[in-house]
């Protein structure tokens, strides 16, 4: 019998990824376009739909070889309607009821899940956390995004925005987030926050080796402690630190297996998840042996693919 | 036919409590014994099993209408082989297989449960939970015990040990908690903490109408902040706020329907839930209404008794 695939189809506000992927999570073929949600959601939905028959072209495969197509996309969600509520990186896409369009224009059977979610998805059907159960994955990119996966399932909770974990508040009356709150882990612990936290502190001053100009990225800011500077170790140590404070957090919560770090810091590798181990040993309990491995992401950027075809491949079962 | 019922029993360090409990959640009878940990775990088993047949004599009921017993216990537990690997309030009770003893000494099948696990699903099964959907309970008392319903079911994670949100940490670097970790809730949110902290800042000097000598309890310290002591009402504001951080941490972790609060703090009812229901608005995020609602418990102390029957007709079905 020949190799049967899901296409995995991860929707942002810059990018439009897609892949098509086998049972076992490995990506057949994969494909990348440039998104422009300002011309609305219809000529996009297209877009994904030549997406899915380039790549089945491009393998050579007939259409009843694929299962079906998972789309991950910025959220909130309605899971009933398969609807975008809104997302602030689609502006203007408001009440977007993408699931049925897209079934429409594809012609195979659709899951909407929000990225993040997808993401986690993928880590845990295909990456770090495959086979290792209960997990929770913190994605440090832009903001901080997460999925808990339960019981082999993705939490949703009651009103379909469970693990927002980016969105926990580590430090009360702390630094006001885009959110409305403040204090949120995504402003200390996200690529972005760590970037903008260095720059305001250069520009105030404070004295550094990288220069005042431009905004840093995280990598820059990896490098410039990795050869000593003071503020730069400074901001990435606190980031450790209220990641730690969260891992605490989430362990109290889930009690997960395995936290998994992925996105743009945890690049750094070792250097960011060392420190991370160590200040979490530091701050949790001493009470029970149930303390969760924290690990990289295995699987880059394409866990969001990866993911979104899992869960097609999940809802075939 | 005649109805049928299941034992709930609640052990604790101080009392063993049990009910005769139908399948709508209302208790038949109930009775209470002083425990005495200390004489060792058989003795307490033979006391639980006399507890059983005087309950179902007592009721006039025939051992056939009995369906199981649910026991909840300290913790931690391990589930597989029905154990109390230890717990505070048992001291010297290490790895007894609390489930089997107890079924061979009954003749009924036997589930066990943690109990804060078991009190929280009986709020969802019996009491403020029902009929709602997902939810977390917080039970403010000696310390902050907790239980979290997903998908009607109660939530454990990998090592057995999710919900344990008393050992949040909302202040970092904040009090010293007997699980050795530093800014627990329960170290501002619990009846005892906020005793605690008020009888501590007296013997340094702090103003305050009440007596300096004693250690007050919950109850001593919602009158006073009701009648304007501003050291009550200081210590009582800042358990609300912790509280109110706890709730947005759960909101964004779980996304659940409800949130429950019970336990001696919450017997001050509104006193308590308006001030957490108001910094709970203003800490939460904007960006979706996604807010669960904050009740307050119904069944008080009977909650772990009832809980604990339940998961002994949830096992039946």
């Amino acid at each position: 019998m020949s190799q049967s695939y899901a296409i995995g189809i991860d929707l942002g506000g810059t990018n439009i990824k897609a892949a098509l992927v086998a049972d076992d999570g490995a990506m057949a073929v994969k494909s990348k376009r440039v998104c422009d949600p300002a011309r609305g959601p219809e000529p996009v939905v297209n877009e994904m739909a030549q997406m899915c028959a380039e790549l089945t072209a491009e393998a050579g495969i007939s259409r009843e070889r694929i299962v079906g197509v998972g789309l991950g996309t910025p959220g909130p969600l309605d899971f009933d309607r398969g609807m975008i509520l809104k997302a602030a990186n689609l502006p203007g896409w408001i009440e977007v009821p993408i699931r049925d369009w897209l079934q429409s224009s594809v012609g195979f059977p659709v899951v909407l899940e929000n990225d993040a979610n997808a993401a986690a998805f993928g880590e845990f059907w295909a990456g770090s956390g495959r086979g290792g159960g209960d997990m929770v994955m913190l994605t440090l990119g832009t903001g901080v995004g997460s999925g808990v996966i339960v019981n082999d399932r993705l939490l949703r909770g009651h009103f379909g925005n469970a693990a927002e974990l980016g969105h926990m508040i580590v430090v009360p009356a702390g630094l006001l987030c885009g959110c409305g709150q403040r204090g949120c882990l995504e402003q200390y612990a996200s690529a972005s926050a760590v970037a903008r936290r260095v720059h305001s502190a250069i520009q105030t001053g404070a004295p550094a080796t990288l220069a005042a100009g431009s905004m840093p990225n995280a990598r820059d800011i990896e490098q410039a402690a990795r050869a000593g500077d003071e503020l730069c170790r400074r901001i990435w140590q606190e980031a450790c630190l209220y990641l730690a404070v969260a891992c605490v957090n989430i362990q109290h919560a889930f009690n997960p297996a395995t936290i998994i770090l992925g996105g743009g810091l945890a690049e750094a590798g070792d250097f960011l998840l060392d420190p991370v181990r160590d200040e979490f040993k530091k701050q949790t309990w001493s009470l029970c042996n149930d303390q969760p491995s924290i690990i990289a992401a295995a699987l880059g950027y394409d866990a969001g693919v990866i993911g979104a075809a899992g869960l097609a491949w999940r809802s075939q079962q």
